[in-house]
């Protein structure tokens, strides 16, 4: 694999442009008005794989989006790496927060980024870090240094909580069997500093509804003698925190881990600025649970954010109305341990139980998934440090991620395998934020890195 | 007056259908879009107003929507009536919960009104009792009954503050010289209990915004580590309201009136069924401030409610997102002494005093206006008294309604003269909601009562 840095440097145009085709589809699995362009993403990821040496690919159909599957199988007696991505994107609203339009792919240079960056949505998550494990796939065939077997299984709905997903890869355990699942879907500290995800956070999303009277009524009128469902969802909310931001739903932290001061203090030495990251957000103070910092408010701590809120009149100038009803999107990130379904039960039953007798209110589980932790003694995480030095020249750092990936915890129990988060975004990508974006040295490092985790975990598994 | 009824009978067709062509233009002064519309309805009612028989009629320009204004002077020593009206209405959404379009009126029977109601927008606010004035004057024009001086003012930004109408009554007060003034903008307890209007609410009309990050965050990777301005903006509002449901804004009530047992005694009195209240709204229960009825709090005590609110992700699906900014248009409803700019500044001053160091607040005021007292032994209030009880043959109930017409308290102030609220809609009309209508008994009891004012108020004038 001497050559992987020239090839990349060869193809790097090519590399640059076949992604930036791929990005101009809007994949958006959230809004079914994009159905027909996640659709036409599943074709172009199946073309890819095809074009990259695949031997069988396949758009698998299930309940929802299909799952793109390909593999290489050269040795039965090999080891069996199967890659896991997702062609959707996030919802790019709001729209005008843009610089540029998020399906018309631009590269500019940025501070974090000199040598330019791909803006789009989906640039970093995922379908940039995707694509990094097809071009590395086809550099190993195209140099007959391919040392094992893979399997590539790239889905439409992780955005929207992998449903179909999690349905296939129950019906489809010997397809899948592998020795090692391999995905690039979180971060690192630096383009200087690697790091490996070595847990996530569970999720727990839902939508709740408060309706008051059965229409929307004149504000004078009725204002005062009736409960308006605005003012009730907001008490509703915010009781939910206490005054140090512990979350109020009985039983939440029952079955949340403590982490010893030895594990904090190791977290603890991750480089970090909390002026830097309050300068970077424009704010004048971080904000959270008492207690802890910032990297383990983020990390290993739970957590529950509103992540939408509506009602009544929000057009422009004013409308002296009481709305009939109230709506929110409310997630929770879970550390390991907790349940989701659990947690979503407890929400559930702890929001009916505060609501006022004077309103109604519905709560609708939209989908979670587990938390996990890979552990940094196995060979899979010790192929992938190395895989890292190399490439970087520097020893990867092990994270714990704030995000959620509830597949990862599916696959740990349908197919009993372990998962390794080689990511390569930074947090300054705006994954999730319009201007979303992915740097072209870490597009190419990614795929100068990931034949290198194929190399070392073939030979640690001899 | 003694042909008044049989002139109503005999043009009865013709006044709905006058009517029903001024409901089909869309005159939504809250959104732009439909600035073309409203100018369009002045134009409208100038028309009328010429038509039925007016000396002078003229749109006169404003820093908004142009006011119509129409006179006719049959004598210099007579008294003189100024007709206040509006030709705007509210916006129409939630669109989807209208049975019919809101601007192709239709005509249906419902319980309340067996002889049927016409179902649009602004049927009953302001557009259905407006036209009364102008065809009660036709009337009196055509039968030479006239008994004295009438001048009318017809706005087109009532649902959004009259601004404009304030900067026109400041540099026109000769031009509106009167005697008293009129308007049917409220409503009356049922059509076989007539009321009219001694008291209207004060109203303050704020819009909120809390900013946290400076762009919208992925929701795990911050999630618990940074202020959530949705979260914040929900801890804020609850906080406005303490467990009795009181205002916690400090000075709120500083100036609020105390009515004495007798006054509450005699509120009382209004045939009123909180059952047949709940029953019709859906609710379970009434919810109000600790310590008054429903009659109380909505009329005699102030009040505070979010109209509208909105921040995140609010589309089809899950994003997981922490926003940006969270917003929240709030109002509140004043009673006599509050005075709505004092109420203003204390809110903005109290809204920001409470926002956290971690987020921005910026609280910007919309509108507002004074409340207002009718003392109903004047002889206006004596005059419409009297008119009531001619054409309903029952004596009317003085009623303190919830509602804001803030320019009835700069009336006083500019042209020292009082206001008159000879309401004819009901409570179950459903101004400001979907499915709007104004009965037609109303409205042709309206055209009937009017003149009757007129008749009344010139002979006691003398």
């Amino acid at each position: 694999m001497e050559n992987i840095k020239q090839y990349v440097q060869e193809n790097k145009e090519r590399f640059l442009n076949e992604l930036i085709d791929l990005l101009k589809i809007p994949s958006v699995s959230a809004d079914s008005a994009y159905a027909q362009d996640v659709i036409d993403t599943a074709n172009a990821v199946k073309a890819s794989l095809e074009k990259a040496g695949c031997d069988v690919v396949e758009l698998c159909e299930t309940p929802g989006y299909p799952i793109v599957y390909g593999e290489k199988i050269i040795d039965k007696n090999l080891p069996t790496v199967l890659v896991y991505g997702h062609y959707d994107v996030q919802p790019a609203d709001p729209i005008e927060l843009w610089d540029s339009p998020p399906f018309e792919p631009v590269i500019k240079k940025t501070d974090v980024h000199p040598e330019g960056a791909i803006f789009a949505r989906g640039a970093c998550d995922d379908k940039g870090q995707m694509y990094m494990h097809v071009k590395a796939f086809e550099y190993m065939i195209k140099n007959n240094c391919l040392p094992c077997n893979v399997k590539f299984m790239i889905e439409g709905e992780e955005e929207v909580g992998s449903k179909s997903l999690g349905w296939f890869v129950e019906r489809n355990q010997d397809k899948l069997a592998n020795d090692v699942i391999l995905i690039s879907d979180t971060g690192m500290i630096s383009n200087q500093q690697p790091s490996i995800t070595t847990g996530l956070r569970g999720l727990s999303y839902v939508e709740v509804e408060v309706t008051g009277p059965n229409r929307d009524l004149h504000s004078g009128l009725y204002g005062g003698a009736v409960a308006n469902p605005i003012n009730i969802l907001t008490k509703m909310i915010a009781s939910l925190h206490d005054e140090n931001n512990h979350i109020t739903i009985p039983g939440f932290y029952d079955k949340v881990e403590e982490l010893s001061t030895e594990e904090r203090a190791q977290m603890a030495k991750r480089p970090f600025s909390q002026d830097a990251y309050n300068k970077a957000l424009d704010i004048a103070t971080e904000y959270g649970e008492t207690g802890y910092t910032t990297n383990e408010r983020n990390s290993i701590r739970p957590t529950l954010d509103v992540n939408g809120i509506w009602g009544g009149y929000t057009g422009e100038g004013a409308k002296t109305v009481i709305a009939s009803k109230a709506y929110a999107k409310i997630s929770m990130r879970l550390v390991p341990n907790q349940d989701w379904e659990e947690i979503t039960e407890l929400f559930k039953k702890h929001f009916e139980s505060i609501a006022p007798k004077a309103v109604k209110v519905k709560v609708s589980p939209h989908h979670g998934g587990q938390g996990y932790v890979t552990p940094i003694d196995g060979i899979g995480y010790q192929a992938a440090a190395k895989a890292y030095h190399d490439s970087f020249g520097v020893e990867p750092i092990p994270v714990r991620s704030g995000g959620s990936i509830p597949i990862v915890a599916l696959f740990e129990k349908e197919l009993k395998s372990k998962t390794i988060m080689m990511g390569f975004g930074l947090d300054s990508d705006a994954i999730h934020s319009p201007n979303e974006h992915y740097g072209i040295f870490n597009y190419l490092k990614g795929i100068e890195t990931i034949p290198l985790f194929y190399k070392y975990f073939t030979e640690m598994n001899k």
